[in-house]
């Protein structure tokens, strides 16, 4: 009937990429799926998009040919006001556009790290980053804002065993997988780590558009900007995206850090792909400056209504599970009971419930947490997500 | 008046990609530029593309969502029996979609150098080659397909002072920048010393579709297959694109490889971008799928005329130069009488009769080649290439 068993036997040997790749390959119907972690294509701008397109494309001599690989000048001009809107006084030379945040992680990669450079990350972290950073063979250790009681020096001694810390990856805002928050104490440990150190902190803020509750914290280079006097002296480097408030399939995404920075990874994009697409620039251009505040609150509003299904049918039907209460994005982080292993629960919910989610030691760079997971509720409809969830909970 | 002057006395002292990043800004409408290599806006699609955007936005689910890294099944299968017409037994697990060409070059100096390793490139060659294999650092000896008396024994040695050779890098058909074509001997050359010295053979295709004048060479991938029975045994790597075809803005290209090297490619691909913009992948194949053949048919019609004007010109103002003569593509490459300095003429040309071109020791890795230059033919008109030949003439 389905082959959701043969996958699942896979799911045992397999590495944390090829699962991720595994996972996006079950969308049929009778699975419910809680693995994706991509934004709800109901929330897609398909006619404004057509818009755009047939816009961008009355100037085919720009939106067809080659561009300058720092970006379109007018799109990195609105982003710096956005910047600024959040607290950050960007211009457009702090600006460079990447086809998505991803592609930033990999520059920053190329440009920071050498084999056996440390970065700090959280336990679990986002998987993508580890990607982009293993490329050039870093070694990891572990980032626990606010409740990090080792002194940088011992921290910095151990890495430099390796070679020294050269960067701090987080997601401070909803984080993926967690879905968690930092709160100001911990945005300030991180910061007086990172300064001790000597080293970049890359905020990753993709989700950050998307809260739906609670109040919003400064983001890290907004705080690090304030305490430095200016933003070419930070040592924050912003990576932010539309993929999750407009289109992830534009693959338009941008850096903003010190102007020196953006410079040297704007050599990096042009010696890569050259330059993002120019007519995906100038479309997502025309898409913000119509309502980019509109599509955003319709977003919070759709991913609130899930996150209340799910947490919802978690209080009716999780007995024994802790669960993150995420103030924004699209996950929450399910700890199951010590002793169950969450891959083998996988196997057995897509075989029996057909239930899908990501097990947790695929986050950890070092392999714990395997009595975690990750449970997106942006796809799944709220009848879908109580369903899921009812399922899951008939297994434990 | 205008800052040539002040663009003039910042060349002498500028690396090759400031050249190029400089000679993109001289758009100045009194300046007869040589100097882009970028295609010309007129042969674009607008009318078409705005219909290919439409369509592809009848899907947004799929136009506007994450996508594979390895790229859009359909747009593979395409690009797959294309180059089953030009003799290679391609199938869709050959195919990478890249941002490009130029993507493809750093995947693959991503996956195969280290610092040390030599790349084996002509003097001249495509500076965004040596740009996106400079950030592996390897160390660069030269090829002289079919002018190499060097055995391969000694060229492996030397090579191996530094690291092994691992590639030998060259657009076999209308070189940037020389406008080049290699003959049948020297592809057979250029394969034997890859077998000898066991490396693989980068191919960059990015002109091949555009030849105008004489008759096609199979490509070195359709020849090495031929002797190898097999693509999956080949030791080419072939790079496509659709920039000069239809549109560099999209940023659309392809690696046709052994399906190993291809799966391995795709995980770099995974950690750098995620994948190329799905939107523009899919409206390339709509572009595509109707009148490439009739689109390259324009292209070629289009630039054969302007190549007519410039060596025209060239007979008629050129004493004392010598040229190529290119039988498809969009350059020219003029060696000077011995002693004149190709960047010292820049300075002139610019300021002086306001023209502008590409001098040639950019594109040497050793800097040599100085009493060189390449000419682009294909953004000025037939009356402009004339006149900028004329004034040029003025100056030697």
């Amino acid at each position: 009937m389905s082959n959701a068993p043969r996958y699942a036997s896979r799911i045992a040997r397999m590495k944390a990429s090829e699962i991720r790749e595994l996972l996006k390959l079950i969308d049929r119907p009778e699975v419910i799926s809680f693995a994706g972690g991509i934004p709800d294509p109901e929330l897609f701008p398909a006619e404004a998009a057509r818009e755009a397109y047939a816009a961008a494309l009355r100037d085919p001599a720009v939106a067809l040919q080659y561009g300058v690989s720092e970006g379109h000048a007018a799109l990195r001009a609105w982003i710096a006001a956005e910047m600024r809107r959040d607290g950050v006084p960007a211009g457009p030379d702090n600006i460079l556009i990447t086809a998505g945040s991803q592609q930033g992680l990999d520059f920053l990669g190329k440009a920071l790290l050498s084999p056996g450079d440390t970065v700090l990350c959280e336990y679990p972290t986002y998987l993508g980053a580890l990607q982009a950073f293993s490329a050039y063979e870093p070694r990891y250790d572990q980032l626990r804002p606010g409740g990090n009681r080792t002194p940088a020096s011992y921290i910095g001694r151990a890495a430099k065993a390796g070679g020294a810390v050269k960067a701090l990856y987080l997601v401070p805002d909803f984080a993926n997988p967690t879905g968690l928050t930092l709160g100001a104490g911990e945005r300030a440990d991180v910061l007086r780590l990172a300064e001790e150190l000597g080293a970049l902190v890359i905020e990753d803020a993709a989700y950050r558009a998307l809260r739906f509750s609670g109040v919003a914290s400064p983001s890290l280079q907004a705080l690090d900007v304030a305490a430095a006097g200016d933003l070419e002296r930070s040592r924050v480097v912003y990576l932010g995206t539309f993929s999750k408030t407009v289109a992830p399939g534009m693959r338009v995404g941008w850096v903003c850090a010190p102007a020196a920075l953006i410079a040297k990874l704007t050599l990096l994009n042009q010696a890569s792909a050259l330059h993002v697409s120019s007519i995906n620039q100038i479309a997502m251009l025309k898409l913000v400056e119509r309502g980019y505040e509109a599509r955003i609150a319709d977003a919070r509003t759709h991913y609130r209504r899930k996150r209340e299904a799910l947490l919802d049918a978690l209080e009716r039907y999780g007995r024994g599970l802790a669960w993150t209460i995420p103030e924004g994005g699209l996950f929450s982080w399910l700890t199951l009971p010590e002793g169950v292993d969450a891959a083998k629960l996988l196997e057995r919910a897509l075989s029996e419930v057909r239930v899908a989610f990501v097990p947790g030691a695929a986050f950890h760079p070092d392999g714990s947490g395997t009595n975690t997971l990750r449970l997106s509720y942006s796809l799944p409809t709220t009848e879908r997500i109580e369903e899921g969830v009812w399922r899951l909970s008939r297994l434990l």
